[in-house]
Order: C-alpha cells, then structure tokens, then sequence
C-alpha cells in the first residue's frame, strides 16, 4: 500500500515568559530581551501533527483524523491551552518555553500514543512569521 | 476630492486574564471559565486601525500610512507588545481587558493622535475566529 | 456603555447544487452551469456572525462568545454541517441554497436566539474568493 | 426580497511607483520614500467587489458572480494584471498610482459595467497589511 | 544547476461521502460517522503540486509554471471541480474518496504527464485543518 | 540535543521581468509571455529562512530569531524590497529573475552568513499560489 503523511492543525493559547533559572536577572534580561518580560506575554500557538504510514485497505486512512485529534486535545492541547507554560503544565516542569524546546517536550508526550501509523514531524507555529519543526532525532 | 478609508494592521503579543477585581474569585470563575486562569493565558492580537478622509490631491494619500503607522506603534503597540495587560500597562489600568474593553481604551489613546484624515473604526483580532469592532459610538 | 460589535467564525463542509425546482433541467443547467451538477457538489463554509451591543459593566462583554457559538453551532452549524443542503435541513425545505439565499435563512433562524445584544451582520464564504453579507433588511 | 450584498475577489501583480509629475524629484523622494524608486517596485494586489442587490426570484443571486467575474476580467483586470501602473493603463493616464487613488480609478470604470445590482464598496489590498476602502461618496 | 523544486497550488470543490462499499451500512457508520452521509458533503480542496529539477538555463525555469498549471487542469482539476468524487470521476472508480486514497489516485493520473522536471509531492488540504502528503512511495 | 530547524518569514515587494537577455525580443516573448512585459510587474514576495541545529543549553534556543532576521534584512530584504530586480540589485547582475533563479541567488548571499546552525531550506513565494523550495543542492 502506498504510504502518505496525513497531518491534522490544533490551536492553543497560552502565556510564557523565555528565562533561564540558572542565568541571573541580567542575564535572563540581556539574552532575551522582551520576550523575558517578568509578567509575562503570550501567543495562539498553532500545532501541526503529521502521521506517516500505509492506507488501510477498509478505511482508506493512514489514521482516523477524529481519532488523532482526541489524542492531541487530551495529551497536549488541554494540557497547554489557557496556561501558563512556564507554571501550569506538568510535562514542561524545568523547561525554558522556547518553541524549540516546547516543540521537543510535545513529541516527549504525544509520540507513545500514535497509532496506527508514526509520528513524523511536529511543527508548532509561534507567531505567523515564525515556526520550528521537529522530525524525533 | 472621494473620501476613502485606509487600513493598516499590526500585531502585538501579550498575556492577560479576564477578571473583574469587583467580584470574588468563584465569580470570576463562573463567569469567565478557563479566560480567568490567575496564571495567564495570551494571544497574538491583529489590530486594524482605519482611517477616512478625502484623498490629498499632492500626495495622492488620505494619511501617509508610514506616519500613521509611526503614531500607531509608538501609542499603542509599543505599549501593549510583550506585555501583560492587566499588569503592565498605563492606559489599561482597572479595565477589564476583554476585547471589547481593549478596543475602546485603544481608541482613546489613539484617536487624538490621528491626522490628517478621521479615526472611523478599530478592529481588534483576538485569535483567528474572533475578533471586536469599534467605531467610537 | 460604548456599542462594540463582536463577530464569532464558525465553519462547515456541505454538499449542495444550485437549482430551481420549478424550472426545467434545460433551463437549470443554462441559468447554472456546472453548479447544477445532479450528482452534487460542496464547499467549506465560514459563516461569521456579528453581534453588537452595550459592553456589560459586570463581565465586560457584549455577549459570551462561548454562549453565543453554542447557540449558533445548535441551530445553524449542527443542521448543516456534514449535510446535503437540499434534501438534509429542515429550515431550506424549498430554498435554492445560493449563498444569498442560505445567507437569509440562517438570519431567520438564528436571528431570534441572539441575546444579549442584536444580530447585526452575517457573512457567509462560500470560497475563499466569495461571500455574502446581510444585515437583516 | 431581502437586500444582499455579494463579493467577489480578484487579483492582479504589477508594476507602480508613487510619483507626482508635478513636483520636482526631490519633493517626490521627500514625500514618497523608497515607494518612489524611478525604477519601479510591484504588488500582488487582491480587489474585492461588492455588489448589492435583491435577490433574484428566479436564480436566488444578486448578481451572476461568473458574469461579474467576466466583467472585471475584462474591465479592470486585464487592463492591470502583470502591468505598470505609472505607464501601460489608458485609463490610469496622468494619476499618481497611490491605493486610494487606483480604487477611485477602478471604481469610474468598473461602475458604468455592474448590473444588476449596484456597486457598493470596493476594497483594494496592496499588501496584507494594508487597505484602502472606497463607496462612491 | 542548481536542483530547485516548483511549488503551483489549484483548487476545486466537490461533493463526496466516506464509504467502503464492501462494508455494510452499519459498519460504513460505525467506521465513518458523519462523514458517510448518504446523501454526501462536500469540500473547498487544494492541492499543491511539487516538480523538481535541474534549473533550464535559457529559460531560468524547473518547469513553465503556465504549462503545469494547463496539464494539471486538463488531468484533474477539470475532472473534479463541480463534481461528485464518488460517482462522477473515471479515475476514481470504486476507491473510497478519503484524502489518503484522493491523493494516490491524483499521483497516478497526473505523473506521467509532468515534464521537465520530476513530479515530487502532492498535498491535498481537505480543509484549513487537515492535509495530506504523497510522494510517490 | 535535539536537532530542530526554525524558520523566520520575511517579506518585500519588488519589480522585475522575466527576461533572457542572449535571446531576441521575440523568443523573449514567446517564452515568457506577459511576464515579459518590459515595463515591468511586481510581487508582494514572501521568503522563508529554515535554519537547523542543536537546541543550545543555555538559550533553548537553535539560533536567536531576532539576530537571523536582523541577518537576512541587512544581507537579504534591504537589497530587494522595493526595488527592481533586474536593475537594482548588485547580487543579481546578469540574473533573470524567476523564482527559481532568485531563490538560489539569495542562498548564496545568506549562508555564509547563518550561524549557529545551518541554513537548510529556502522559500520564496512570488504569489500565493506558486513558491519555489532550494535546499543547497
């Protein structure tokens, strides 16, 4: 059977500060600038999950999408949605919430519950002019 | 000379929470769910700032949307961008931002500033789905 | 209180034809062209509904967007989405579903259960290169 | 019937400065900027028509969009699409390409063509960020 | 050369259901939900279509983007716009309309009609949320 | 660590023709149509700037979004907006200016300007319907 990539987008909004614990003040402060602001700023994120693998002969799918959803909102979006990513979300404790690292995290969490197929790729957009992708490696 | 409108929209990123200080926290919750979170929660707000008046018959413009612009950032983006709305900033002191509040305050602080031409409407995006509009009635 | 119009996207995926029963399908398929097609075809629509009133003192909103997209997915999104608009919704038993039409009988039918404030402005996209607009005249 | 007003978007790239003939190039470049590079820059420009109307008893639409289409086509767009404003347009001679002068241009042309129904609003994007809103008036 | 890859997007709206007819109707519901609606919906598609090559030094072009866009309407677009994916399509006899199946079927017709340059990957947006990749494996 | 590849958007607007200048007028025109039009046409381009790398342990960051799009606004963005893309620019003497030729042209200006992290995708939409991907090859 061939093999397609289906991918499903998911939104969430959250606050987050970009700070270092183990930096000083000013040093949190000269490397971030604004985006380390102390009380705190905040973005609609967009999340872009992509599956990989062979169409299954009965359902014409790689993966129900309806099915994937319900995965992504249960183990990621309701965890991140309406937060504070810096304070609220139990799978970021000790992260500094750069997409980067909020990008690795979200593979942390949601990879063991794909199937069928594999997740490939994440890509969460910061803003519309920014994004970050991650393939696992 | 035709009276035209033009639009220019900018963004800006911030946190914020909906809360009313006048009411307890279990009416806050009931009222404004998981909007309430005392954390924070934050958006990549759109603003479209229009503005009419007759076309100028040397520039061929109704304002120069580079100064308007300029007026725009230093009044209003500059203020809002990487902050916390309910904490950080002067001209929203005591309101309750919801949209609905951020607009008009944003008008107020806007709209003696705006020249040649006339402040018509604002339209502030909060996530892609909703957005307010305010023409100053 | 200053009057803020607040405007809530909400989409659906339907299948229709444009045609006029009480015409021949000579003259349906000469009015119509290929959106005459008997065997059908569809649209991803967004419907953006507007909404304006007085901002309430107490929560700072014209109305709950949170009520006001249940209201709208209980008597317009969940009749249509997923739906054939011809021979599926009880509300266009009869209706030739162009979007001028569809557009008149979604402010029919939603139009009653809008409150706080007053249904203002529908719009409907059919495509991303055309929409409808009625404000209830 | 009930009034309603339907758009039809439509794009075309080309090729403008903004440039008064009648000031010197210094006046020009000290009001203009690098918009008045003497070697052009260019846009992808989206116009959006609207027309509004009764509804048709017989079709259900304002106006045919494929009609309006072909009229634009001919009227607007092939006279603009990959173009420059400043020297290829019979119908843009000696008019300084600002936004807000083209969509007054383009309306005189446009508005003699669109039936039934009548032209009530055409929006001009120059780029994402920016509009320009013209009714007649 | 350089090996650059060519990116032309094209749309067209059909009316489908979700439905493996060598399932009972039940079964077609338990697995499909809404989306086996006998009496169909519909979508708004896109489909975006990658060639890869070397760079023509006469032309500077992978591939005449023109003359692409003329093959994949002749091959596709024009078999499916305006149509019902489970009924009126040769190319589509007896496959179960998903994505998945839609855009391994699209590949077949549309690669061997592609050159210069290598037909890479097809995505298909079904809606603004959910997409899907081939790539010929 | 983790290796993830951030992207940046960037936009300008520009002028250009589609022109070989070793070909006659005629096979000029017969090649590229009303891309040739020698009064020029224009684009709203937007580029997209892909950078891999490992996630650094003291920024969480592959490479500071701020200082690459200082980067690429001074190497990249401040050559070509608003200007003429056959006359203006000193990195595309001799180039004819298709996607396909820009996109490589403004690889080699930007990648030996990148670090950290490696310049790994290019974008360069000219409209939003065609855009043209060079990864290095």
């Amino acid at each position: 059977m061939p093999i397609v990539t289906v991918t499903r987008r998911l939104r969430f909004n959250a606050a987050h500060r970009v700070h270092n614990p183990s930096l000083s003040d000013a040093e949190n402060t000269a490397l971030f600038g604004k985006c380390n602001n102390p009380n705190w700023h905040g973005h609609n994120y967009t999340l872009e999950v992509s599956v990989s693998g062979a169409i299954d002969a009965v359902s014409g799918y790689v993966v129900d999408l309806g099915a994937l959803r319900d995965v992504v909102e249960r183990e990621v979006i309701g965890q991140l949605d309406h937060r504070n990513l810096n304070l609220d979300v139990e799978f970021l404790r000790g992260v500094n919430p750069t997409s980067e690292n909020l990008v690795v995290a979200i593979w942390r969490v949601l990879q063991p519950h794909v199937r069928p197929g594999r997740l490939t790729k994440l890509r969460l957009w910061e803003t519309e002019n920014n994004y970050v992708d991650y393939e696992g490696l």
